[in-house]
């Protein structure tokens, strides 16, 4: 995802935001309350945007309008970036955004979202719900008085669109790639000059030749900017993105006043929510990527053997260093999460992995 | 899973479960009320039955206590497999349970546990939620009065305990082999002589050479039951069970009598807990699979490509067989179906599937 590209959304509609933000205080009336959610997302961002909006609507409703929640998406109320931000100095009640935007506040917050060679979305509920992973999130985000809670998930990405084909790890030294994070740090260790823009200036740098390379998310959201005119070779799968989980934020000291009942619903609406966008992704980027090659012509391709080889060296190296931090919360997540891991693979690659690559040799209907 | 070691446990708790029918009618007081969830499972059953009783909990707190959910396990109310009939006839207000069990009153309802060669979880719900599964199964259940949801799934299942190594289709002809349902009709036509029984009986025919072969659930169940004392072959993966989904059936008048709030958290609880079990089994299959094999000596294997490609063929067929129905809507849910996996598969196995074969290969922390 793209933190430059909210930032300028922002921008842009901050006027507007002031305003909305005067209007939009918290009411009581009759025991209803409203809840002011802030977002990462521009407004109906496929999959993300609409997952905010829609779990904003689901709390609503299950909670037969006792707490409504007011949706104010990237910019609206505040900058995309300052979302977190807006929730502990207290001018919104919830966040719906991605922990890793956060990692300035605990690098550990990557882990909550996806790291390079990390957790499918299937492992990373595991770990979460039965592997010690939430709490450790709610030690990290406890030091801030938030509440965090899973609430989607793009699932495994793709590896990003390249106008030459790639035939080895010789052919990534000085490519100029647009990709952010951690994912951007593996690459930059096999030799590509990684710099970050805004979604809305990748198609023209990729025209203009200001860019070799650039990764966004997934074939649901990448059709619809366009990159296919620019550059043909969509190349799979991304091993620096299995997954990107999304977050739902909370107000802790206000979400424990509510009563039990609504922090059931908010809990439970959240987590019927990362089965939703889960879902919305999985149904959805096949759909794109059929359209992709066949209307438009792009050659989808793996990536080379030895590019994926030296990511996960690259990826190890960079997990290796969170696990040796000084910061204690930070080894102590980066070890369960590695831990986990370790243990959570043998069944994706010995059960799961195995069928679907079954299915692939011997199946055909 | 097993119909039959369901319907032994109904018939020991026959008497009890008279009792509490009488006692449990719906009671309304106050705008509360209670409702009776029969389920399949037996009590405290890992994974499925812990489930159905969590999912009754988290309706009830989600809902303040003005909807009670009241669980008897299989048999305490009526035998496991009639717990459809008894929402259809008014005795219970819903099921927990697995559609395939209801193949009697539709074919199709097997689409929404698990065929073989078929969907993973993921597959599951992105046809379900987005490519006109649960459209089809709202026509189905409609005939019986009855409104289903999605509330768990096992992930893909183990394939099952072999007393001896198996090389290849010859070794299969003859092999007494304990597998139920559609899965079962794979093996037959590979060669293999299929029973059913109960799953208490599974040990001991084992143990006297009554049966080579049993498949029950996966690793988390399995070890409890012991098997592993008796064959040592544990195969993966179960290309005929490569996911099991558990249903939530309601009344569909009396559901849509609840106030919208209360419709609301029932449809947002079972999405909830789809995301939970799935978790649960993704989380505690590895564990137990580790248990097994350093603790009990087991040794997992791969079935032989030429099994799995002969399985291939049968599962085709029986999903072919199905497409030709005379029963239209039999018919028009299978060609979703199938219409539905081919576009999925491309992204299991282009993205998914090829991210967990790079981390297997590259990836090491």
């Amino acid at each position: 995802m793209d933190r430059r590209s909210f930032i300028k959304k922002a921008g842009l509609a901050g006027a507007a935001g002031v305003g909305a933000a005067t209007l939009a205080a918290p009411a009581i009336a009759q025991g209803n309350q409203t809840w002011r959610m802030v977002t990462t997302w521009p407004k109906n961002f496929p999959g993300l945007g609409v997952g905010a909006q829609r779990l904003a609507d689901r709390i609503t409703a299950a909670s037969g309008g006792r707490l409504t929640i007011q949706v104010y998406s990237a910019g609206e109320l505040v900058p995309p970036l300052q979302s977190l931000d807006a929730v502990i100095d207290g001018s919104a009640e919830m966040s719906h955004g991605a922990a890793y935007y956060w990692q300035n506040k605990s690098p550990a917050l990557a882990f909550f979202t996806g790291v390079p060679y990390g957790m499918t979305s299937r492992e990373l509920t595991a770990w979460v719900r039965y592997m010690g992973g939430q709490e450790l999130w709610d030690e990290i985000y406890d030091q801030f008085g938030l509440q965090g809670f899973l609430s989607g998930d793009t699932g495994t990405q793709a590896g990003g669109w390249f106008r030459e084909e790639l035939t080895g790890v010789d052919s990534v030294k000085g490519l100029r790639f647009r990709t952010p994070g951690l994912g951007g740090r593996v690459w930059e260790k096999l030799g590509a000059t990684v710099t970050n823009m805004a979604a809305g200036e990748i198609f023209q740098a990729l025209q203009s030749g200001t860019l070799d390379a650039a990764e966004f998310v997934g074939p649901y959201n990448d059709l619809a900017l366009g990159f296919y005119q620019v550059a043909k070779n969509y190349y799979f799968p991304s091993f620096v993105e299995p997954g990107l989980a999304t977050e739902l934020v909370v107000d802790k000291a206000k979400y424990q006043e509510l009563p039990e009942d609504l922090q059931a619903i908010i809990r439970d609406v959240s987590q019927a929510e990362y089965d939703q966008v889960a879902s919305d992704f999985y149904a959805n980027d096949p759909r794109a990527l059929q359209t992709l090659i066949n209307d438009h012509g792009v050659t989808v391709r793996q990536f080379p053997d030895e590019i994926m080889e030296a990511g996960g060296k690259a990826a190890a190296e960079i997990l290796g260093e969170l696990r040796d931090s000084d910061d204690a919360l930070v080894k102590k997540t980066t070890e369960s999460f590695i831990e986990a891991l370790n243990v959570l693979r043998t069944r994706s690659e010995g059960t799961d992995g195995a069928f679907i690559q079954a299915r692939e040799k011997f199946f055909k209907i």
